[in-house]
């Protein structure tokens, strides 16, 4: 930490901040400047927040020196985690697709589906159960039921599952059928649930919460790696910005970033982060070239009579053209698929 | 509803549209305009998604024309929602400080804060027991000790008590203890938690999501009034916005806009929506003067020291400077304090 | 300066980073932290930009210690400035408010509304002659014309005048009708016009830019004055956010902010920042009560069919209650109007 | 059009909206709903505002159908446009790659990267004659001798060039040098200078407002297209949003959405837009892969030693590495390079 004195502050303001950092179990190194006071903070100081020194009489700001993670950082863990889901492994050389419906809906569809994705490519099946939905009024997804429908659908293709788990509530059951447990971008700051998928004993993909920072999603990531999960998945699925043509802004940025900065594997959601049908080819293209370890896509048999998320969803067709893209495109930047 | 065909779209398009709008049990009414048709959807159609009409070839997209909001807008329910908490009314002509520390810390804490700030004119004691924190490893506050601590406080200065509840497994212990139940902004989508909320029988103060929209605030309202409960009072927090220069944007246009759409109190929180104590009067000062009906304050005895949020809280000599200022203002906002 | 180097950086790497430290004119002091080398430069490197230290190896990062500007901050010149138009004092105990259509439309229109509001009790007329507007297709304002009928009421109602420039080529024309030069949001970084503002020898008003910082708000006043103009009120006008109910997010933050970092004036324009009409009273309180010197807000007689901005122009009788709401208000903070 | 009335709207109210539309030349269509009355607009009325209306008793709001571009739409013009420069075509299958210093410094700098970029593969070249800095004392470019160098780089590797003009002062000085007029992000809604490049008889690069949105940049491309220059080039620089790890946050959604909206050719800046060398590789793949018709990268002999943007520059030898990558990727896109 390094602690920026407002110009002409005080020598006792500067005393006192010097015996803080001593007392709190620092060194204290001042550099006394031409208009300021500078003190650089010696010690491994990142479980202690800013703010007590930002308040104290003189102090105009305190800047962070180390990074406020640990577990989720190359910096201790320089190589890539590799998860491995029945013989799917995701954060290798590999490319992993993850496909299925928005939503679960019925027996005929998610059975549908995932031998279409299958067909198609894809190795990992993806479909929701429980929805968290903007309106109450708003179909909530199938619960207990969507779920055994998903382990049905699983077994018949060989596929492992992930699904997404929006409450402390449901963890027990989602685990019990989940290959994968999803935490969704409105509860990638739920303390309590990331803390509940820490002690899961199952892998986790972790999405982006639309309006939180790298910084932030590193931080959550932190939450169940803590708490004795090694087996988490970064998920970047856009942003909200200003932009309204588009539903979310896909940080593209995100992805050659996160691999600089974790371990952990990288998969982007296009489907989510365009909502719109017909940009998430040209989208799934370019995480793939910016170096995602996996794409969760999504496909629908009947979008327009899909019950959650109808215009961003793929038909099968178009995912399976996809797929071909993505074969073309996978070894030109050093990848398989 | 309206339907916005594109340019060129083929008459059996439209006629799709046409009889999907029919089927589904509602008027089409179409207009054939110079370059496009556009159809009218009659009947209330605010439960239906406009997605899967997005997706049908031939739209260019669907414009909602009906607020999917019923409970929380002021269409059905023009006259303003007073909440009563043991002699203190939200909603009326009196505004509502509410004030405390950030986190409650220790007893002798939580007990010179709360005469301290009652004192000073506070109506609603404010302190935090759990705490939704970014790093795992920063004080997640005391929990139970914490609710009890706040409890004696509460009794001791005869004012009712607002704390955060962050998880549906919590609910039962928070809601034995608070008088209002704060669902905080990294839960404002927590729809589980709303639900939750909605089914406690206590009222609810709905922190606005960092980075939700004013509609998605009032549907997450419309949650907790669905479920029952009709006792709820939203609270602009600060948006996350570009600016950096404080922690968070105050959304002040969003203190007229939503006495305009919506019928329940809107309180303000100058605390968190700047992160900077020396900004904490002023803005305070503006939002009572755009039209607030109350206000959250965070107040410690020594912020220097706090566990949480020390560079925001005021002192409580501060707070009692703010409070003759407020008492100054209120009258020429036809306001009481 | 504060250069922050990667753990583990090769000695080479620091010393390479001393060097070029000391080759430029500075001191170094490097201070060798448990995991990192920090290393402070001494001595004024304001004009010195860190990305040249960011680009070489070994180096994490780089903080700024001194602020960017000079003549804009408190830090050399303490006391507010106070700027004079013909009788009206910008800055200073008393509020100004700055009132008149978006557009100049015609003669009889800019009459009638510059006596509506000079006796409602505006003291500076405002109104655009030169209108930049998203579209090519769009009323551009009526040009020189457009500044001759702007002079003629000015001269009708003994109030000073303020208009926008959109180009250096209008420079010399605007200066010469014009009291204070108007630098609009989308020309807030054109800074060739700001160097042309700061050799006018005119009051210059600068609207914040819709996505620019306060610091860069602060950056541009500095181009205006370093090019020898004092006389610059700054002016929040609204950011552009991720929120669509409102047309830009007025920053109330900024107000009490900006007045600590800067001795300028800061306005408030209420009318762009909510783009709705009946936002405009309760908006323009709160910005009163947060401290701004003051304000300037659009009024038409007829703005239904006002040529520009026809949703947020208030009536002449709405315009005249929200003074005498600002009459009453004004002494509660303790300024007069 | 679709004018939306308020739940209630009088009779009078709805007579008076009906009544406006007929004078102002269209036909009123009013659909009578369950609980408001929806009014369409037929006719051409891209070219009118709908605040007007929203400014009327009665009137809730106004929503457009017709998209406000005309000439930048695919709707009339739907075929891509090829601009020819020297032996360069910008739009067509061939992906252009542009190249160069942020600024031009010296002769030999210019000379030397010239030859290293034309080397690798670029086949214009770039670089700032006239910088629009944020500070007034950072280095503003060498201007005229700037240009002249850049026309001697130009003709000794025979490549056009592109560079920044930003003010209409200069119009006539750069357009003589340049082979491409660049118009930067701060300059996006200069609107004099946009038809100061309309009236220019040179093509156009225009870089996308760091805060504005897909459909405002059409309407500034409008402003060129409709003063008579048809050869516009659209760039994605990066927009602002909340993330602040990366200097903005790159729209790939844009990259595919403006290929739909619009025939002009689509460049990207990825040196812009992360403000980090070691992310420009990955994120100009991304770029090529989502369908963009060009890059434009900042390239730098001596990076650490840049007068400007030193952090985003690449050495030549990455470069060339960028370039090996891109001609790997572009055929799996089916594109040439």
């Amino acid at each position: 930490m390094i602690i920026i004195m407002r110009m002409g502050a005080a020598k006792e303001d500067i005393a006192n901040v010097l015996n803080k950092i001593e007392t709190d179990g620092f060194k204290a190194h001042p550099i006394y400047g031409v208009e300021r006071t500078v003190i650089g903070v010696i010690g491994d100081d990142r479980e202690k927040r800013p703010e007590p020194f930002e308040r104290m009489p003189g102090v105009e700001r305190v800047e962070r020196v180390l990074r406020p993670w640990k577990l989720a950082g190359r910096e201790f863990h320089p190589d890539d985690t590799v998860i491995r889901l029945n013989g799917v492994s995701v954060g290798g050389e590999s490319v992993v697709v993850m496909a299925g419906p928005c939503s679960v809906e019925s027996r005929d569809q998610i059975m549908d589906i995932a031998h279409a994705v299958k067909e198609a490519g894809a190795t990992v099946l993806r479909g929701g159960a429980f929805k968290p939905r903007t309106s109450p009024y708003s179909f909530q997804g199938l619960g207990e039921y969507g779920l055994k429908l998903l382990r049905e659908a699983s077994e018949a293709t060989h596929m492992p599952v992930v699904t997404e788990v929006v409450s402390t509530r449901d963890m027990p059951l989602v685990r019990e059928y989940a290959d994968v447990l999803q935490i969704g971008t409105r509860n990638m700051q739920n303390f309590a649930l990331l803390t509940a998928a820490g002690e899961a004993h199952k892998p986790v993909l972790l999405k982006r919460g639309m309006s939180n920072t790298i910084e932030e999603m590193l931080m959550a990531a932190e939450y169940i790696l803590a708490a004795g999960n090694p087996r988490v998945m970064l998920c970047e699925r856009g942003i909200r910005t200003f932009e309204t043509a588009t539903r979310f802004t896909l940080d593209i940025n995100a992805v050659p970033l996160l691999k600089q900065l974790t371990h952990l594997p990288v998969i982007v959601d296009p489907s989510q982060a365009t909502g719109k049908w017909d940009l998430v080819a040209p989208v799934s293209k370019a995480a793939l070239a910016a170096g995602a370890d996996g794409l969760i896509i999504e496909v629908h048999n009947n979008p327009s009579e899909a019950l959650s998320d109808a215009a961003q969803q793929l038909k099968p067709e178009s995912f399976g053209a996809l797929m071909d893209d993505l074969r073309l495109l996978a070894p030109a930047v050093h990848r398989t698929l």
